[in-house]
């Protein structure tokens, strides 16, 4: 082993994924915050065996650490780190680490590296001089998830719609990395796919691909008719005058962070039914979003030197 | 409308879109114990408007009509005609309906069209002078209803794998019509796709499709290691000793009828999940099943002389 | 190696592939009327070494040998064993090796392998006593053969069509083991593809695949329009009229042996032009041909016990 | 019939296809320098019929044309327009049009468009206060181009390798345009794709492709054996060294512009087959790289206010 120790702090079972791969490359990992039993069962399973340390407080796992990692999301509340599983332990009042005491613990000169870390979060690293990288910043770790989100993306809809993907209209909303790959895997599936993007770069691209495709602005005005409807796009673009002219029974499955394709006023005025299905990676395939995790992180200890 | 009437009677969603794309071809057509509400709108939102008459009692359903179709299976008692939403309705002792008493008052000449009856319906059929149609048994519904197995399948693992199936290990026994189009979806998919088959030619064909490919003699007595395992065939072909050379993480994914590919003694010991996801087309995708039906019944009315 | 002896007669670069893996699982593989020097080079190229011997003349080649194989087909003329390369030998006179030769020099008991012998041929064995046996008759065979096929296919209607074969308009008659192969294969590569085919079965499975499917009978008094029509059916279904009804410019790939789709008389008055691409995985990928003569020659071996 | 007046100047067929469909839209379309007769034929046959007007001479075709089109490349010696054509008419001597001249007859205020200008040209252009407008630079042009680029490589392999793309070993350098659609059709045909570029990004997209990925550093060092090796990147990445460590028999299929993948020494020394595919678009798809340009260069004349 190693003389490199690095600590794990908070998140779910793409953490200790992440954990079981870097323990695995021989490096003293301390972990702290993370699910017990059934999921170390199960990583254990796909990954093999690992050799971590599970610490009872953030402190220990940190002293002497040569980076910090954080879940992804690093914080939900914008105060303590983010620990899905803390409060299913025994003692829940000290199972929450603060990111005011983590910067503290935080050794000297380790980076601390964060998925997504709020502007606070940021401020509050500049002023305590704590190096912060945000590691879902790699475009890489975002073409890499596109596959599990797409994955669950379609098993939603194949579970929810009374027909077969095959011969199915399917409208997709935007091409980028999750667009491109859902019409790929809807086109495979034999569904009829109309992709709306805004350049003609994409839209030949979706062409090629096998796809209808439609500028977005003449969408907004003549939107299709779908059984199925695929956001990828973070920005509002469905009205409730383009949705009233589509059928009731099209299926809106909303993949891009809040707020999505409707603003608040639109969702409630909407007949459709719309399913929120952010964060899938996490959800449907945490062994696999962990994994990512690890080689993205892995990559970036190397440029920061704490990884030979 | 035309004058020929015809009657559907029992069954689920898919006999409902039956009997809807019948009458919109402008055939006069009875109803009896069919599901209601939520799932006639269903229907009407796939199918568009239909014009069936629902009858109190499947006496007079059957009156005068010139033919009889009868849902998939026909029966699971072997006594009475599927009935599955029957008793949802408020007077269950009515709904129900004897074979015995459906071929007395089926009129004469009129072909009973019944999806997979019976051994003991087929006798009563004959001895009652009956004509009794299997449509089940037309090879193009059976490649037909792949698909929804497929997607169904697919579906199942998705969600039950907390990996991608992008870079996952799958096995598929069999490569009949199920067999062939899930390892085109999987490979399609990006999992890496065995396929264990009996035929030389068989086996060739799945190389061609990109999958790897072995004897079934050769995986039984060197069984591959999987994440995934779906089954196609209907016989014994798991035995326990392969299976503990399995991982435990398998999932194992039955979709062949009754027994499948382990015995009753071999199910119990087995320390694998097994799923077993039988009748999927009519479970995930009720009016693509039910489309299907139409096409091959419409065909068989034809040919029959019913319909023109 | 081995005390087997096997001989390899006449043929090209498929037969001198065949030999070289004969050679290399330890069998004393005597060759005649094989090709030399630049042909040798390319097949030691793609198949390793090879330790085959060269004879002077078929009997030497023949006397002590377990077993016998022809080429694909076994004699043109139905008098000698096809031997392309034969003429560009220095003394033509002796290159050429008589059936009725053959028959007489093949050692007791051996068993003759023959590509599509011809009726003649068969009646010369069974009065020779000799056993003689179609290794094209099996199903794999042709199963792998449908590859190279469809891949000389593709070349040439890439080469010749002033368009892609992207959104490019293809009809394919017949929807057996080439036109399956050939109708995957154009769907991804991005054609819009319609099947032809008489039973309901294959129009099912090629609607699934992606394709349009035609019943052949509309298809007959319907043409659709294409760019480029690909014939795998071996019997007369372009009529003059169908063809007058088609555009100039649609060109016409025959696949299928002799007649192919038209009669003499209506290719002479056919304006389109048609390119007849028999025999195309010993030209256009002689090196895989022969890899696929070898797998099935060296099964059918072990069934008749020349090989262990 | 609208009153805009469009002229297209030297060429080939590609220049008539968009010719044609310029002509199609109502704009009066002056030609000058283009094939006649056959390749006319050809386009007609696929684009329907057009009414361009060919002048006699250079001068008459630009008066009073609001915009002016040049070929791709719009000059090959730098002093007069491309005229593939030219020589094959009658009057070789009145057959050119210089550049300078191209500029003193342009209508004032009308836009020049030209595929790749030259520097030289550029610097003209800028002297004679004419808007030159390189229309090959749009994104989707280079996008749609890969298409036929792709066919025109995968022709050539099929045609020059002895085994089939399924299962052929295939290297394909960089992760463009081209080298993405050519990593996905050749995926499609069943070959084994290993694709290495630069940036992680690319590589994370080859592997969820199927494709297998490396660092281009790394191919340096550890070059795979294949039987084909595609390469779109205008850099020189082959030494003599990697060549030597490849197999004699891998055949070099180079897309990239000149120099391509290796120095001109390099290119001498080397025991491989190199085929230079340059262009492919013009040569193997001559009607639809014609409406790939009509699309992009409708669009630019809509954006300079030449169409409504």
């Amino acid at each position: 082993m190693s003389n490199t120790k690095l600590c794990v702090l908070g998140g779910d079972m793409r953490q200790l994924t992440l954990a079981c791969y870097l323990s695995q490359k021989g490096y003293e990992t301390a972990l702290w915050g993370l699910p017990y039993t059934d999921s170390t069962d199960t990583v254990s399973a796909y990954c093999g065996d690992c050799s971590c340390v599970r610490c009872a407080d953030p402190e220990s796992a940190l002293r002497g650490s040569r980076a910090a990692i954080l879940p992804l999301p690093a914080t939900t509340d914008g105060v303590r780190v983010s620990c899905n599983y803390a409060n299913a332990d025994s003692n829940n009042s000290c199972c929450e680490l603060r990111l005011t005491r983590l910067m503290e613990w935080l050794p000297k000169g380790a980076p601390l590296l964060a998925g997504m870390p709020s502007d606070v979060m940021r401020a509050m690293a500049r002023d305590e001089n704590v190096k912060l990288i945000d590691y879902y910043n790699l475009e890489e770790i975002q073409i890499k998830n596109a596959v599990p989100t797409v994955e669950g993306a379609i098993a939603i809809a194949m579970k929810e719609l009374p027909i077969t993907l095959l011969c199915s209209e399917c409208t997709v909303l935007g091409y980028g990395r999750i667009g491109k790959r859902l019409a790929y895997v809807l086109h495979a599936l034999g569904a009829n796919v109309t992709v709306c993007a805004r350049s003609e770069k994409d839209l030949s691209s979706a062409r090629i691909a096998g796809c209808k495709a439609m500028k977005l602005s003449d969408y907004q005005t003549h939107p299709c008719v779908a059984d199925v409807l695929f956001n990828t796009v973070p920005t509002n673009i469905l009205s409730i005058d383009m949705l009233e002219k589509m059928p009731q029974k099209m299926l809106i499955i909303e993949l891009a962070s809040a707020p999505g394709c409707m603003d608040a006023r639109t969702q409630k005025q909407c007949r459709q039914k719309i399913i929120r299905a952010a964060s899938l990676p996490g959800k449907i395939s945490p062994i696999t979003a962990g994994k990512i995790l690890f080689e993205s992180i892995e990559q970036i200890l190397v440029q920061e030197g704490v990884l030979p």
